[in-house]
């Protein structure tokens, strides 16, 4: 390449990629959607300036009535963004000092974006953990309704997906209750690390002025304060905390979407989903798909995705605050909004789902009670290896016969052991079966009814917000 | 819950929820982006159906004229959507059913959305792969005519951060254009496994009609047609590849973008970063912070978080289609634009830097050299472990006397070994340092060479397209 | 803390951590698994020197018999490894010093541990490739057996996990052996990447003595070159792409072990694993667990976690040799355990299983060829779209009439549509149904033979070694 | 392939391959770290039982007897592993039967190795998190030692690994004592999590036996009963937040490794590590490189490895116990094998290191005040904006005139801005930038102070046993 070409097209390059940067650099396209916590976090900072006399009084209510102002202009949709508006944070001081001109030009002292926009993400997430937890609250408070009026009904319990054992569809449907139960403290503890002002610690030194950061975390309502400034500015362990967080729930919902895409399959028909849930095929008219479930399936490989992104983006980061942290809000948003849609969408499929009794109840089968024969012998005196054998050569007995385990008769138990007696006919109820599960986490009645019980207090106290 | 009350909520619940559904089911927000593909694979496809005498030549021109049509409206981005167009596919067949009427309704014939909406992307990404490569090419390029301009210019080697041996500044640069080479190589290899025709593979069991597949592939430009369609339909490796070739392409740009951070930190000083690749603070009026090279860092990250995410996805997935398979579409399109992005800005930034010789120079110090000092008597016939021994002993020596091993007498030299001579001082040329290394792929001039012969002859090789 | 306890304890632990990090850094209980590969390349860079006139023939022919001895020691397991043999290259050194001590002292002339251990994991990794391979087209070779042995084997295809269409048995096998047909392809252009010999580039600035690098390759069988030696010490690119691979690879063993644990579920029942690959429950008489293929599914995390690991490590590392890098080898090490340990598990598994046909009909379902229905009047000339309409409405009556769609009389049909005629009867037959499907890829007969004709053809060619 | 060679390569592979299986999932090898915990749960579930008069006091003192006698063969390593010993559970049973005979048989009544071996890693991971507590304690305690020792060292604050402004070396330390005090704080939310007894949860649906599960979670120390069986026997909750603790807490040891690497360069020269956490090169006499950083670094990407790998091993999976589950092990255990060392690894480092307040000191320059030219405007009455615009002017000044801009005469900065007097001359002295930052969480030295305060409070409540 000669100089002059070279030089061509590096003038012309030079401009172009400068562009480039610019968009790249740019965060407004994104970054605008905390446009009220930053008038928000502006608001607050101008009583602190005040309160430091670095503003007057007038300066002061001048710079309210503009954030008031722009904060309508973002509500109408009528805020104009200019081309240098590089961020939210530039584009709303850009506006305030179009409105009221001086004292806009004097909010920003002390102040950095470093610490700004740790302060704009850590509010806007905040405001949003409610919905999280509302929503994981309903989907709770809807499998326990569920359970209560089906607790009937019984099916096969499974472990390696084959038949194990006969538990409660409540005890199933409880299961994941409690899963998203302990989501919800889990979330509760996250709102706290959250919940902590890094405003006033400036681009990395802290903040010059008689700022009272107590006051002002007060006024903003965060619980606590950051303790050091360095930290602050370069700290992001409540998103990626948050990214996990949305992450292990997703799999939870994960593999409650498993179960009922089996249990919805040809094969188990144990449920129906509501027609509202599936979906038809444009080439095959009979067919009835869960859409619904296997986008919830998806979704955790989507999230723990943003998670894994935002960890390696961290990972060997010089301390304090470096550009890549800019990853951080795109996460945030797609995961809330993930989260936010399909823990309504798993509302929806589980509060219109019919269960069929029938189907759950004759996919039951004799031998999943092999383990009742021997817990039977037990409580005959028998040492539980010795029973669990006994149990063994029942089943294999049976088989021999070609014939259910529950139709072999008492003489033929009896040349096994003589320990069967005439009651070892009540092995074959089912309901016996599940009866026998009285301590606390069992598939019994009183189990399930204990769980709805402790579930329903939990439900009744608030722990966030 | 009474029943009217479950109807009231019910009711309002299940209609809500049921948009819910839609919304998080519909994918034409997106995958719009393969408007134009969808469209050319319906064009060959109706060729195919003629062909197969399930079209007349008339209706396949009518179903071509308004094909063309939806193409230009698309273009000119008057295209309208309508509510129930779910998909790209919904949306292009709808609109073609309005403007041409009936030959519009035989399009589907034996075909479905499963091998549609894969060939789709196959023929979106196949297009893009192009510019990918192109951009990378024009990094190496780059590459190749500042290290053939500056080959002059010596700085130090570093390993584990720690100054190591002198090389030169155009051996770095050109250690990363190999990267980006071997990068190409790989693209080229992942091109022909995405330029692979899926369509014909319906629903799961295939066509049914007499379609001729090769015929059809070679109307569309796919060199390979899919051997099974159950296989076909469920198939997202291409995809995989895609993320995880972007991930380790944004890896090798994460660690350009750290060496080129720290060479132009203060302490370094090795590069400068023109005024257009660096911004500014809003509070510290000094500074000029390498946002570009920190957003190429960040971005590794954000890939490979696509990447994990989708092979979440796929694990333990049932074979065929499952709609979880419906991530494959965000994840492409977005790595796709952060990786056109970030390669462009690279080549910006490289293209644009200044890098500073006398800092480059000034950073080598003698210390350097004590590899050289073993080198020089392995040169006269001592064993190399004894060599590094004495080379050791002489960095000691000038420690203790507190001075520069290069300023070490002759005399000092040969109380430590005999074999030190006059031509010792030429060790402490840095120029004499790097020439040592002749064999292929070291840092002397003459490797440099060969190093730009062989990527400019490789530049002339188009691998794709 | 007052001063003298902290000098106290200062002292103590700094002793101690001494030892730690010795402990940490110390990599030799897991790299001596290269112990032959260091020897190999040890031996073949004492000849270069030779060639390049710093050793003598005796000296190399001393070390070459060094060598073998210390070969043969780590072979019987009589190496005796020292406390100060911090890795596989320090030990086999120390070693051959005692052994013929002073021609030892020159053979690391030129050499670095940077350059040596890359080439060391390349070789190592190299010769582990060929099993790989063997074990996956032992897997197809299996599959294309069972294919047509069983190609008489009809059963429901499924998408969204709901039945779709009929299809082969043998069409559901040979989906995964392409797939893992695929997968040795991708292997072998790996493999390229792999055979390339580092050796000679020193720790970071290339060889300075006239080794012969293209002879050295060539005694070492290694294809090719690293054309930069600042590339080649900080290069672990062969060995991520290795691990994604494996992760892809394992992917798609986890969906094959997800269709088999749902095959082999009392609903489904389509399969039998044999007993020996199954295991019983310490608690239920009656399981029969399908650990394998559980262990199947979930090695792909775990393989998928030492390839993020990895990724994760390189990102934002600076340029060359960094110590970061030793995690190469145990991610390296216990994916290739875990790749072979899996592979012949489900050669294992595949081999035994039997496939119950009986199952496999009944679960086939009149519905399911309610898209024959509409490919039927699509052959009598029915546009596809009204055909599609027509077949929902015969399925829709049949509800109605809660019957079977088959069971519908004729002229029942006919007042749907005029179309139907005598021979709609021929519809019912699954057989029928699934021969449809012609052409390539589909699941009729003579595409099943094709396939496995393609199949075999492919096994005859060797593309690694 | 013949049907005779098939069956003879059947015969002897399915032989072979029963071994696999049998290798593949056995976990003897990596579960017996839990044998303590096994026997500990056993002791508390013998006594539960004689309670439920499930054994008699003589049995229960039998089985006791015999676990004791266990308990010393694990620990002097005498104990004989059989063949047939396929997991700890196993191994154990089978040795107690060996020692006492019947009353072992006994022992699993109503339990399942379901719950036993998610108890066992309950009770393990339990006792070991006390350990990385404490490390993480002495971390904090070191540095508040260090910070409080060293709080007059000041030093350049980087932002973007840009000068930005002074801080104190003191402050920099803090700012990871804090991160590692919240590092605690999450351990210890996650301790209580984790100190959940799922005993009594049997295979899937619950203890069968009048099992007072109160009473012996309170004598295995356990807080709190898990509350459904089919949740506990499925839930590995605790498992996947743990590596995700790791994760995050090695990516804070990551970036103080980063930090420490920069400051330990030739170019930064801030710190200097201790001789023995340094390693030599056997290339290049004069290296210290800083392997154990690096290695800190490189563990932030094993690490979280695992975490990816299990999440991916969760998602998906059907509810209850999948054998897919055994991943967690390994996994849990070399994630805390990694922590206890490099965390002791990171107090080694950081007590033994020695800060160079010299080169820290030199490192500051006048170009570093430019903000705080703004500020002494802005307390002088000029609004943020403008004082940043004029203090923008004296940087531009000074590089016109080539020269300080602290050595710019009063009259110079007089023709800038008329509020400029004499007093501006204080700028200049870097004590007088940092001590400005007094409000909570600035690099004053009251706030170092007030740090240091409320870390040595916090580290005398211990919240963790």
């Amino acid at each position: 390449m000669t100089e002059s070409s070279s030089k061509l097209w590096g003038g012309r390059f030079s401009e172009k990629t400068d562009l480039l940067l610019e968009k790249i650099n740019s965060s407004l396209q994104y970054d605008k959607r905390m446009c009220q916590e930053d008038l928000q976090g502006s608001e607050a900072y101008a009583r602190a300036l005040q309160r430091a006399n670095l503003l007057t009084k007038e300066e002061m209510e001048a710079i309210h009535k503009g954030l008031a102002q722009i904060s309508k202009e973002w509500e109408k949709n009528t805020f104009k963004v200019k081309p240098m508006d590089e961020d939210i944070h530039t584009a709303n001081e850009r506006r305030l000092k179009e409105l009221i001109g001086l004292p806009a030009t004097k909010l920003h002292t002390g102040r950095s974006r470093n610490d700004q926009s740790n302060t704009d993400l850590r509010l806007w997430l905040r405001s949003r953990i409610g919905n999280l937890d509302k929503y994981l609250r309903q989907l709770v408070k809807e499998m326990v309704r569920r359970s209560t009026e089906e607790k009937d009904i019984l099916m096969p319990g499974y472990t390696h997906l084959q038949r194990a054992q006969p538990v409660r569809w409540s005890h199933w449907l409880l299961s994941y209750a409690w899963s998203f139960k302990i989501d919800v403290d889990r979330l509760a503890q996250l709102y706290d690390r959250i919940n902590v002002m890094t405003l006033g610690s400036g681009a990395i030194a802290g903040n010059p002025f008689p700022i009272d950061r107590q006051l002002l975390a007060k006024d903003l309502n965060f619980t606590d304060l950051s303790p050091n400034s360095m930290y602050a500015v370069g700290d992001r362990d409540f998103v990626a905390e948050f990214l996990f967080w949305a992450s292990l729930t997703a799999v939870h919902l994960s593999r409650l979407a498993e179960d009922l895409i089996l249990f919805s399959s040809q094969e188990f028909g144990f449920v129906k989903l509501a027609d509202s849930f599936t979906t038809g095929s444009s080439l095959m008219p009979q067919k009835r798909n869960p859409d619904g479930l296997e986008i919830l399936r998806g979704k955790a490989g989507r999230i723990f995705g943003h998670c894994t992104g935002f960890m390696m983006v961290l990972k060997g980061l010089p301390s304090t605050y470096n550009k890549d942290l800019q990853e951080d809000k795109e996460a945030t948003f797609d995961t809330y909004d993930t989260m936010e849609d399909v823990l309504q969408l798993t509302e929806g499929l589980l509060s219109s789902l019919k269960v069929d009794k029938v189907r759950c109840t004759s996919a039951l089968s004799p031998d999943m009670l092999a383990t009742d024969i021997a817990y039977y012998l037990v409580r005959k005196g028998i040492p539980f290896r010795e029973a669990h054998h006994l149990a063994g050569k029942v089943v294999a007995e049976a088989e021999k016969k070609n014939m259910s385990i529950m139709d072999l008769p008492l003489e033929e138990l009896k040349t096994i052991s003589a320990t069967f007696e005439d009651d070892s006919k009540d092995i074959w109820h089912y309901e016996n079966s599940v009866e026998q599960y009285q301590s606390t986490g069992g598939t019994s009645l009183s189990s399930i009814e204990q769980q709805t019980i402790e579930l329903n207090k939990w439900l009744l106290i608030r722990t966030i917000n």
